[in-house]
């Protein structure tokens, strides 16, 4: 609960989430200990940004030895809120949208489709992944009973902004937009863009202009 | 020539693209002017701010009336390097992969896939969107033969490092990662990337931990 104030900068979190990333990867591999030196390494931050970051977290490993992974693991989960499960909704399931609900579905146990939502007739009632595809119309009835709290917006850049809040009035907290326009939301929704075709321009721009 | 070894930080770079970007939706709808409120306003940045990013580009609006949106468009897309055609690959051809080749194919005429590449002998051959899916072991050679430029990577953790490695040796001067581990890189290749767990995961941290 005290956590819970705790101001954390998004350049922080980011690097905990990817501290958090690694730290999973060892637990698969089986691994017990991990240097701040390899997982600076593995993160690409400086082994002094790691001690600094998880000092200040109260979390100071054995010298010389280094962090246990789970320990560290859990403590982090804990500390970035991803110990609990999250109910989401995606809106639009175009290709991206439906390989989207594929990739997920497959690779994850903390986040949870529980509908997904379009606006074409002949979408509607399909299953993608375990995940029936509803009308529009039932999006913020769904997102309220389910209590959802984050939501995948992959429809074209003119839907996004209404679809957006609409979700936020039935209770969304959070939103990855994948629709290629800067959504126009209260300071307390917290929004992730991820533009794809923005990204290449971002590459292109920086290699031989 | 001059622009070219003009330094613009990341940050900014991504603000002219988000202009660029809004410019073009701007050009679609057939608008001739627009004001910097407008612009500053659906990039989400404040008018004060766009200002300063274009007269630093020697761009001037007209005082009360606003920006030329081609004239303007025209210009920072030559800043950006964005007015020629890039060659890329895509490596992995899973289902976010054939998303990504079927999503862009459809949207782009200044990003051309050239080819695609995975290792499973079962994909070899096939053709996603006009783009054919080729054997890993061409892939060198023919990133070196087409002159590709950037690489989009979406083959699973374990086989990113090798693969990036690979396309670098053979010319590719940025790559777009959405395989979820930190690529080791030099320092003048330019890497974008999209861990779409990592963006999950940095939004429930921020919504309710």
């Amino acid at each position: 609960m005290v956590l819970r104030r705790l101001y954390i900068s998004k350049i922080t979190l980011y690097r905990l989430c990817l501290y958090a990333r690694e730290l999973r990867r060892l637990v698969a591999e089986g691994e017990q200990i991990v240097s701040s030196e390899h997982l600076a390494r593995a993160c690409g931050v400086s082994p002094a940004q790691i001690r600094k970051d998880l000092a200040y977290f109260g979390h100071f490993g054995i010298k010389g030895v280094g962090y246990q992974v789970e320990d560290l693991l859990g403590e982090l989960e804990k500390i970035l809120g991803l110990s609990r499960e999250r109910h989401l909704v995606l809106v639009g399931v175009g290709r991206l949208g439906s390989a989207l609900l594929k990739h997920w579905g497959a690779n994850h146990s903390l986040y949870r489709f529980v509908a997904a939502f379009d606006s074409r007739p002949e979408r509607i009632g399909r299953i993608v992944n375990r995940v029936m595809i509803y009308p529009r119309e039932q999006m913020g009835y769904i997102v309220h009973q389910h209590q959802v709290e984050l939501a995948v917006i992959t429809t074209p850049a003119e839907a996004a902004q209404e679809v957006a809040e609409e979700l936020i009035q039935a209770g969304i907290k959070g939103i990855l937009n994948f629709a290629p326009i800067t959504l126009q939301l209260p300071e307390d929704i917290q929004v992730e863009n991820v533009d794809l075709s923005l990204f290449l321009d971002m590459l292109a721009s920086q290699t031989g202009r």
